[in-house]
């Protein structure tokens, strides 16, 4: 957006959503209970973007001037469901990454997993079939306090790691991370990490002998992902930061955003499937809460949306990059000639707002110059009709 | 609708609005504070009605039936909104008296008392000119208290009155609902009234001697709308109950839905202009609340609404009889093939919803054959796109 907006003359607006950052409307006390949280939910935040757009305007004197939204990933999400509530308010939405599809049971529930698995099948099937075979492994050697003693180590864990379960976590994440941020240049979003990093961490994989311990091969792989810079002496398995920092996604994950994700046998994870009732449970101990699995579609529709969509919307770019678990949550047709989808099958999760860069392969740039011309054209097509008004 | 559903074969559902009738979330508690009464707002109306359609068409195995919604006056408001921001969900709207332009300065504050006089100057200058006069006799007769005395023996009040101004009202309320339910059949929507109460009204004025007191003849024509069937003895001119009986509109009244009113030099009642700042110290001391003055147009749009419908809207009809005052902030001319105005110069308030009778004129017939023709059309070509999926 920092490269755009001068083609556009545009003025930037950075509008932070309500329970993160700064924006905490009981202070400290804001994440305590479901008293606080219960004004966290999507629907107010879209509201305090039309509130603070409309007032915005209105205080620059500029009441006419065309409001494209951007966001990436939820607040994708929130772009594109802004658009579809907010048609006075915003005249285009850019939602990069934007799973909104992945609510009740249009996504398939494995799709996710499955995704990052052929991202890691891709590179290698050596590296598929390592990862796959990790965590067995893990249960097996972890299951007592000398084997935790020793995988501790091997992980270099900072503390002795209290059960197997940390440590397959640990490895999780650092894939599944991977995976979304499959960048095609060097980038630091989640972590400080190479060009195409599921590539480097399958051949970290692949350059150790084919007798060599598993779990010696997924943490040196995992390790990419937490330490490629080096400067980390040991690893906090346990305990450690989620790596998002968003106190309010939790109570949002038990509220409204409900994305059932199983894993399923041909995944390179343990296969799981989605118990309502255990999630349901778990919410009701951190906040007092049950999720309302289908209130997502029903606000914002969901179902049919193609058909929904083309008669209804309009001006929404949904991009997408398949390298990204996300994206398969994600609108990846063209729904009219004014709601786009741009996919790009070596794409990560929202790669297009990333800063263009020297090293960007030419599908970024054409990617980021069909965005930038799809919405001079929305911008053409609403000045003219400013100007019959 | 009971006139219409066998015709459609359609399931009437009557949804209750939050905090109206049965359905309060506190029980009696409800209406005590802004604690609760916080959770009245148009927007969570919609929403459960969002929710309840949605669950209540899965639970009848109807997925895919079409639902239009039918509301009048802020009903009306509700229908219209709802199917902008739930276009899954409904998929056509009737919406009848739905002053949704009544809001900031889209429509002139004084057309709602303007649009009042006009009835009645339409009926007979003197009946006009009567009413215009009325004001300034009553508040020097009532200015002291052998002259409220004697104006509550005028007025058989039931009990002695303590201020002109509670007359005023009296006759204000009066005057304002009959022009509001100027039906061309007997009604008994706010009160037992004969076919065009307005033109009765004007009769009984215009019966009088020229030099007859003007408070007599106010009175007499106000006695059209309280005593129509002769059975009062005497009336609650002070402490009687809101015509409404709505205890929660207050509060919609004081937090959204502000729709300042003014009166004019040409108007029939007495001129007075908007003070938001005596609008916001009542309403904070009633509720510890400050009226937000352009929340609805920020929510729901209004601005440019033409335009704006024209491009995301469909399948709306706005319906609105010209007696009626609230038809100034309709929606009075057709803005695409699908976003309909539907107009009658005799109509009145949500007239087109009232059960057909015998009596009713040609242009009432024709007006309701005319919608049920109109969404005939929608779910026609609702149908054909179902089959199509």
């Amino acid at each position: 957006m920092f490269d755009i907006a001068p083609d556009f003359g545009a003025l930037l607006v950075f509008i932070e959503h309500r329970y993160y950052g700064e924006s905490k409307p009981f202070g400290n006390d804001s994440y305590k209970s479901a008293d606080t949280l219960g004004y966290l939910t999507s629907t107010q935040a879209l509201a305090d973007f039309a509130v603070l757009i409309t007032s915005l305007k209105q205080n620059l004197s500029a009441v006419d001037a065309p409001v494209i939204v951007f966001g990436g990933s939820y607040g994708g999400m929130l772009a594109s469901w802004f658009r579809l509530k907010y048609p006075h308010v915003a005249m285009g939405a850019l939602a990069s990454s934007a799973p909104i599809l992945q609510f009740d049971d249009i996504t398939s529930w494995s799709s996710f997993y499955d995704a990052i698995s052929e991202d890691f099948k891709s590179e290698s099937l050596n590296c598929f079939s390592v990862i796959k075979a990790v965590w067995d492994v893990l249960d097996d050697r972890g299951s007592n306090h000398t084997g935790l003693l020793e995988l501790s180590k091997t992980f270099r864990a900072c503390k002795t790691v209290q059960s197997a379960d940390s440590l397959s976590n640990w490895l999780w994440n650092a894939f599944t991370y991977t995976a979304m941020v499959d960048y095609p240049t060097p980038a630091n979003f989640m972590m400080n990490l190479p060009a195409y990093p599921v590539k480097e961490m399958c051949k970290i994989i692949d350059s150790f002998p084919a007798g060599a311990d598993v779990i010696e091969k997924a943490f040196a792989a995992a390790s990419l992902y937490y330490n490629y810079t080096g400067d980390q002496k040991c690893f906090q398995v346990e305990g450690g930061d989620d790596p998002h920092g968003l106190s309010g996604w939790g109570w949002q994950a038990c509220t409204e955003m409900v994305m059932p994700m199983t894993v399923s046998n041909e995944s390179m994870f343990p296969p799981s499937g989605f118990s309502y009732e255990e999630k349901s449970e778990g919410c009701f101990a951190s906040y007092e809460v049950r999720p309302r699995m289908n209130w997502i579609t029903t606000e914002y529709g969901g179902h049919k949306i193609d058909k929904v969509l083309k008669r209804f919307g309009s001006n929404i770019i949904f991009s997408n990059g398949m390298r990204d678990p996300w994206s398969r949550g994600g609108v990846l047709k063209n729904i009219s000639s004014s709601i786009i989808a741009l996919v790009t099958e070596k794409g990560a999760h929202h790669l297009d707002f990333r800063s263009a860069t020297k090293d960007d392969p030419d599908w970024v740039v054409e990617q980021r110059r069909q965005e930038v011309e799809i919405i001079h054209g929305w911008i053409d097509q609403y000045n003219k009709y400013i100007a019959q008004m």
